[in-house]
């Protein structure tokens, strides 16, 4: 199943090959993460929710800023994809009934493996439990062996301060669990080799790992139940008689799929186009760590193109074809085993084969477009493509959007082809018609195997099963299976199918005739195939303020996040020198002023220093800050700070605010700002 | 509990009392309900989602118009209150913990009654299956007594065509089991009495009603069981283990509870403050009716607005006070059995008492203002006052703005004062301070009511039970519990105190002395108080959309949906005199420019005659239509047509979008554009 790959498959699929390195800001420092995770929460970012409850690992609360920054991330995502493309946005319960998920496939393939110690109940995910311990063991013989930390240590740095709210006590017991012990060379070979492979083994394999290599639970040294699957979606029961089970949304696709004929009808029957939507989904995680990269409850912001699966050429891909160049790490230099970018521009990238189509191509280049207007670091942004093995038998082409972190690469956008299936099986499923008739300019000749029954012969020898032969045989062929079986018939051999519910029965000629044959068309009908980028937004939220976050140079406790305007949280902070009433009158009618403009504004009146105030600000990310002093008062000029030089500016109010306004709306950059005002250096405090 | 009534108690409560009045739209015309839901749903405002499925009751998917006015009034709702006053916005999660709800009291209170039919499985909400069946006997009576049918029949008729997807069949059979007997005067009046009354039964009360009137499966005539509560929050299990029971939460406000310490913080200390959250709720309603009015998932947007219990006067009340007049419909008129009106200003309201406080006035006076900015017909909002009963026992006032539907008067948007009990309740629950601590600047004396114990007697008296019985005395006795005391104690008598888990106990002198004291405080605590405006968006925009639909008078069929051009899902259509090739590259220019000038809009080049194109936009609700013709190509000119009006205008491409930007920023009327621009009189065609 496509989708379920989609979410589950990028954890640490080649972290050994790839060992993860120290991020440093963009400043070029290494990067603090636990002071960053300190700011976020301390300027409350986000929070864990349910915390004065104890938390429930998974769940976080976005507070102001953490909301603000993802409304504006959002409108953003909104301007550059939905109004930009005329996309029709939709918004689709999260509540969907069984039938539906069962018909994708979530109910019986979106699961993780887990594993029950029976003693204390405690409940491990498998292939976490393995990767965790077998990573415990490779350090303890590392040190063993006196070797240099190294890649493992931080590997084991990462697991050690990922904590959150419910979870602590669990963890902190497995990590502690390292002992000193040196391996024999072979044992510390197949260890790497399984932990290469982790995301391909299913329950019965990992089974087998716990039990050869002894893995047992980590706090207490009890023994495990094997693995089961665990279906990763919450369910819950819709009407009264419990008689309508369902579950939250694991992706806001569906939705999308069921609503295809209408949406088509209400764009006056034509194609290609796509649909979108911005909403919660939800995963049931087992055990979710990695702070706000793995939650149960998330924001996805997804679209639909259908496209017409004979021509997925796009008609704008000549605007980006030249002028995107993108980070590809192909399928092919993974499966040699390697991490090596080739940047080149996605025309090059579509016209040698190794992006499959335009389409494919064209949103690529507008998601790596989006993330940079966003202020994500262009040299940290990948687009890996899935390998063979990673994708689902019908997808023809994926491309997942990564973002460095002190986590790894994290995939934050999926950018797959995947094809016709969705609305095939629920066209399957309800029988209600989910494809296009698309009337041809002119009719045309088609040439193609056709299946004729020989009907005497079928009803006496299959009796009761006769319409299941027939429909196996005549509707269900395609023709490639066809082309086959009349190659077969013609040398006088029987073809063997294998009828659901019948069994695998020996056809010859003397039931069926296939035959190549000519007829005209005037309408053409066919499934559109989706092409689907796919967003989480919380993740790009994270990676983002991992990017934007540095500390100033003179003092490392004077922490930035250097947002772009266009998505800071706050764009401006208006700072009276003091909170001596006078002021009062300027600072309100200056916030009403900067509102009607739009520039959404905070004041901060309080006692302390104009340095202090600034410096929280800095770390909410307010790109500009206006300081209202006595002068002002007497002849109307006013200071602006720019927050990642801190240097100001004085102008009248209105030089000020008509400068502010083409600062946020990104028409004038700070230097130009610094060559048309004065340079003012007056009351920034150090302390 | 306050949120489960003011989530469910605004049914039917004073229908009778008030009939049903047929709707008429904004020109007069009578509403044709029918007329419009097939507007919206043609125009895919809405569907019902899994409809390919089947459908599902009460869960309904927006189309791309519904979706984007949605976004529309979000966005309005987000400038009106969270930008214009500095509020808080938080994004909590929808899953919520078991304990947090057990506190709160949804867990024990939040539910309905239903009756089981055993036979058939069926259920049926006890409330609304003895409000169907005795109005269909009305019905019938009326109809024997060769009466008028009235306003009987307008209730009838409403309950006949709300239909939605799977509950079709059910309702259908209900609805035609009206037999024309007549009945006794006294029945007549009893079946009047408690349909007046039905809100105040509870589950046995309407067991009774069930047994003595003999209601039975209206579909079969079969017995029923008795009412049992049905809980109506989705239940669902958290992580793994299934050990930790969840909901889906059933309105947004707890998550801005349990945050309130961390808000404080961040608002620097400073009280009084507002914090507020959109986002989706949940109630697992038992047999939804009403379409769009009673759904199972819907957007809310809350606010709760902490203020000092002691002072809940508003800064910015004066802006409001004499501007802005509101229709009240108060308890005591409601009371007497009346629905009249009273139009005054909200500075009346509260002058005389009506309304509590300046800062519940504050907040009804900026809901009506926002309820008008977005389109709502100001005739047909009106506040009205929750009764006594209607109370939670803990608030101090609470008002709903009402919208005027088909379906009657809808709460679409409440407006309580929570007190301090959500906070109390969770700081009771948990340990965790959530309360205000205050630097007064001058210390105070307090005189007030001081417990002090006997040790000697307590704890040779009461064993392990002491602890409890102390706690109960000191920490959990009120000044007004005490003065009680005091007065009971100097008498000689012992007072009678009952202490959970303990019994009732009789306490004398000889344990407690009461005494009234005066201490002096240099800081204050106190638990603030909630000012909760808390709106149900979905009701609001269907609510709209009826207010806003009408008919061309020359052609029934002609609908228009009138939205302001801030609220429109798209605010202009651009338009080709024909779907010629010439125009192409003119349109693409346009509507490149009018999205960089921030507004929204769609192209129409499809073969269709202008008139029908527009008639086509009409029914989206798009305000402005500019047509691009072969003089367009000659002399840049084009045509800019209102919605309404159908009246058109003619200027170059340049002023014709200066217009319509001013136009869509609501800096310029229609009537202004008239006596700017030349009248143009052409394409239009009536087809």
């Amino acid at each position: 199943m496509k989708s379920t790959q989609y979410l589950r498959h990028n954890r640490h699929k080649i972290k050994l090959v790839e060992p993860l390195l120290p991020m440093d800001t963009f400043t070029g420092q290494p990067l603090d993460r636990a002071a960053l995770d300190s700011l976020l929460r301390r300027r409350m970012f986000y929070a864990s929710a349910f915390d004065i409850y104890g938390g429930v690992s998974g769940l976080y609360d976005y507070g102001p800023p953490g909301c603000s920054l993802q409304a504006n991330i959002v409108d953003t995502w909104r301007k550059h994809f939905i109004l930009e493309e005329d996309m029709l946005e939709v918004d689709c319960t999260m509540l969907t009934p069984h039938d539906v998920l069962k018909t994708s496939g979530h109910v019986d393939k979106f699961s993780d493996w887990m594993c029950k110690d029976p003693k204390t109940g405690e409940i491990f995910r498998a292939d976490h439990l393995v990767e965790e311990v077998l990573e415990a063991r490779l350090k303890g013989d590392k040190d063993a062996r006196h070797l240099e930390a190294g890649a493992a240590a931080a590997v084991e740095e990462t697991a050690k301060d990922v904590e959150d709210g419910g979870d602590k006590k669990k963890r902190k017991k497995k990590v502690k669990d390292i002992k000193v012990v040196k391996l024999d060379d072979n044992v510390v070979q197949e260890y790497e080799e399984i932990l290469a492979k982790i995301d391909n083994f299913d329950g019965p394999a990992l089974g087998e790992i716990i039990n050869k290599y002894q893995i047992k639970n980590p706090g207490t040294g009890g023994d495990l139940e094997p693995p089961v699957a665990f279906n990763l979606m919450f369910g819950t029961s819709i009407g009264p008689s419990s008689n309508l089970p369902g579950f939250l949304r694991p992706e806001t696709a569906q939705g999308q799929f069921l609503n295809f004929q209408k949406l088509l009808v209400f764009n006056n029957e034509k194609m290609p186009f796509a649909s979108a939507s911005i909403g919660k989904s939800f995963r049931n995680e087992i055990s979710p760590r990695q702070g706000l990269l793995r939650v149960r409850e998330f924001l996805m912001a997804e679209i639909e193109h259908f496209v017409d699966p004979e021509n997925k050429s796009h008609p704008r891909f000549p605007e980006v074809a030249d002028s995107v160049t993108l980070n590809f790490l192909s399928k092919e230099v993974q499966q040699a085993g390697q991490t090596k970018i080739i940047r080149k521009t996605i025309g090059e990238a579509v016209r040698e084969g190794m992006v499959d189509n335009e389409t494919l191509g064209y949103f690529l280049a507008r998601i790596s477009l989006f993330l940079k207007k966003i202020g994500v670091n262009e040299s940290k942004i990948r687009f890996r493509q899935h390998m063979e093995n990673e994708m689902a038998h019908y997808a023809s082409d994926c491309w997942d959007a990564e973002l460095q972190t002190s986590y790894g690469w994290i995939e934050c956008v999926g950018c797959a082809d995947r094809s016709a299936y969705d609305l095939s099986v629920h066209q399957k499923k309800t029988g209600q018609y989910l494809g296009v008739r698309e009337t041809l300019k002119e009719p045309r000749v088609v040439e193609e195997w056709d299946v004729a029954i020989h009907r005497p012969t079928l009803g006496p020898r299959y009796k009761k099963n006769a319409k299941a032969v027939e429909e196996r045989l005549v509707q269900c062929s395609n023709q490639k299976e066809r082309e086959k079986w009349a190659e077969t018939l013609k040398g006088g051999d029987t073809v063997s199918v294998l009828v659901e519910g019948v069994g695998k029965l020996d056809i010859g000629g003397d039931l069926i005739k296939v035959e190549r044959i000519k007829r005209t068309e005037s309408t053409r009908e066919y499934t559109p195939n989706v092409i689907e980028p796919s967003f989480g937004i919380g993740r790009i939220l994270y990676s983002l303020m991992e990017h934007v976050f540095w500390t100033r140079e003179e003092d490392v406790n004077r922490a930035v996040l250097s947002f772009p305007p266009n998505i800071a949280p706050t764009k401006v902070l208006l700072v009276p020198l003091s909170n001596n009433p006078q002021f009062n009158p300027l600072v309100t009618s200056m916030a009403a002023r900067i509102r009607q403009l739009g520039i959404s504004n905070r004041v901060d009146a309080s006692g302390a220093t104009i340095g202090k105030r600034y410096s929280r600000n800095d770390e909410l990310g307010t790109p500009f800050g206006i300081t209202i002093d006595f002068q002002s008062l007497k002849d109307n000029t006013i200071t602006l700070r720019e927050r990642d030089t801190t240097k100001q500016v004085r102008g009248t109010v209105d030089e000020v605010l008509e400068t502010l306004k083409r600062l946020v709306e990104g028409t004038e950059t700070w230097d130009e700002t610094l060559k048309k005002l004065p340079i003012f250096e007056g009351q920034e405090v150090d302390d």
